[in-house]
């Protein structure tokens, strides 16, 4: 492990695992194998609590389709969705550089209030600190979130089993690749734009009709739909493969990346969920996510199998196999 | 109002609040007369989960008597104990500035878990993210965390009646003064530590003890014990009157501040409480705080009267009186 952090060790990837198996396990309640959001032990109730954080910090702050604020308040909602859990209660800290303008605060706080709004949920409690200029880079956002869920459901990474589908519920690599778009000045000009978006309207009605044979779910977020496929293949301990030519990738995406020889699996998502549910419900399951908006273009892509328990075998369009391993580290820094 | 942040803008004190009024109040819930923790409404119930959350960023990160670690857990938490609720749970998110030696993360994780078993609470999640360097300084911590307390208790700054008596549960400003030694080249020497410390061993038995008889409760950070004094005086309507010489200060405190013309009513606190509560039961809880060794140098220091409802008076030691007003920004940054 290397000896100093690098802007990988942020990312997402293997060395974000690394960094919590090798150095923050030592303090952390179930060192390995965890989710997005903790259970919270309040036994003897019908209902458990879910509990999440998230810092979060882009560049730029404002870009096509969303900003920080509205990347932040999705984000930790979608961490609470993932569990199978209403979102209810959200705590935001703040690390603002001085020097800042107050408006471009009020623009973030009036996004802070649209989403907060629209995904029904209470901002409780709140921290300011601001850093010395050269200290920062504009504002950092750290967002904490509490909900509920019923205790009998157990959706989580350790759940999956053999003969498992897996749905994404949209296209991948959209908020990665605005991103790049917002920041660089390639030559060929793009209409991509964030996919971020809240996930309860459509997940939560999904979770309460089919309820137990729902096994796992995560938004694909830092180190693409490739690390979330990793930790599930090795948090469950079986093999997950995957059909390219059914994984929605736009031809944008794809006209956008294959030049710069990046791969669409590893780039950053936002605003997609994966699902791991039993085969049985996968056309309805299939039917109820494409008949929202933001499941329109909803797929399944895999199954999990024996093949070789932990790893991920991506079946390409040209007929090969090749291992999908999770990135080292990250193509762009400061991007959700 | 000030168009650019400030330093100022983090420092607890007027203008902090004027952010908060006039930008974050748009998405809180309780928009102006808040407490460093929120209640949880899930109704019906016997207990209550509070919910609070903090970001950490001090200059240097081991300063004599603390370090980032034991100052982020113990601060989350105590501001869990001044709800009367006592910790559970905690989630962190670390802010690490590419180039940071893994060692140093090492370390800050080991006296996380130190703090975190002392105080009996988990650690359930957490997230990492890494800023490019020159877009950070170091490592800067964000914990949120959650507790429960009974629903009968109602311990908040809007609760203090006319009558009732403050105690502070020990000196003041030793923190901040520990910070600016270590940080500064003074030409005097001095033994200042930090008082960082964690309350639940030292409050939470005298909350079961008194229940309904404490009637707030706060522990001074930023912006110092007249920061806290002038919130609780605004929130409850009430005058404060202080008398400055039942107010514990270290003699090498005077001694560093005087020659400074620093007012150690307005430097940063740490690991004390400031209690108001009924003046009958004032003598039995100074003796229960004082028989802890967190609690020895407890006093009463003031009353709450109808004087000037909204304003702190201090009583000073020559024998004047003056508004002990709350600071408009902070006489250092980065200090806890």
């Amino acid at each position: 492990m290397s000896d100093i952090i690098t802007l990988a060790h942020g990312a997402g990837g293997r060395l974000t695992s690394e960094l919590i198996e090798n150095v923050f396990s030592i303090y952390l309640e179930k060192p390995l194998k965890f989710d997005d959001a903790a259970v919270l032990d309040f036994s003897g109730k019908e209902n458990e609590l879910t509990f999440c954080t998230d810092v979060h910090l882009v560049k730029p702050i404002f870009f096509p389709g969303g900003n920080l604020s509205l990347l932040a308040i999705y984000g930790t909602i979608n961490d609470l969705v993932a569990m199978g859990s209403k979102p209810l209660y959200l705590t935001l800290g703040w690390i603002i550089e001085e020097g800042v303008e107050i408006n471009l605060i009020k623009e973030l706080a009036n996004e802070i209030k649209k989403a907060s709004d629209e995904c029904n949920v209470k901002v409780v409690a709140g921290d300011t600190k601001v850093v010395p200029k050269g200290q920062g880079d504009g504002v950092y956002l750290s967002v904490s979130g509490v909900g509920q869920k019923k205790s009998s459901l157990s959706i989580n990474s350790r759940n999956i089993k053999e003969g498992d589908i897996f749905i994404i519920t949209g296209t991948i690599a959209d908020h990665g690749c605005a991103i790049m778009l917002a920041r660089e000045d390639f030559p060929l000009k793009s209409n991509i734009e964030s996919d971020c978006a809240c996930l309860d309207k459509l997940i939560l009605p999904a979770v309460e009709r089919f309820q137990n044979e729902i096994h796992a779910m995560r938004d694909p977020t830092r180190g693409g739909l490739s690390t979330v496929l990793n930790e599930f293949a090795s948090s469950s301990n079986i093999c997950i493969e995957i059909d390219e030519e059914k994984v929605p990738i736009k031809d944008e995406i794809y006209g956008l990346l294959d030049p710069l020889g990046l791969d669409p699996f590893t780039i950053t998502c936002e605003g997609k969920m994966l699902i791991a549910c039993s085969p049985n419900i996968g056309e309805d399951l299939l039917n109820m996510l494409r008949s929202h908006p933001l499941g329109k273009d909803s797929n399944i892509i895999g199954t999990a199998t024996k093949q070789v328990p932990g790893r991920v075998i991506l079946n390409t369009k040209i007929g090969g196999k090749r291992f999908l391993d999770m990135p080292i580290g990250e193509n762009l820094p400061r991007i959700c």
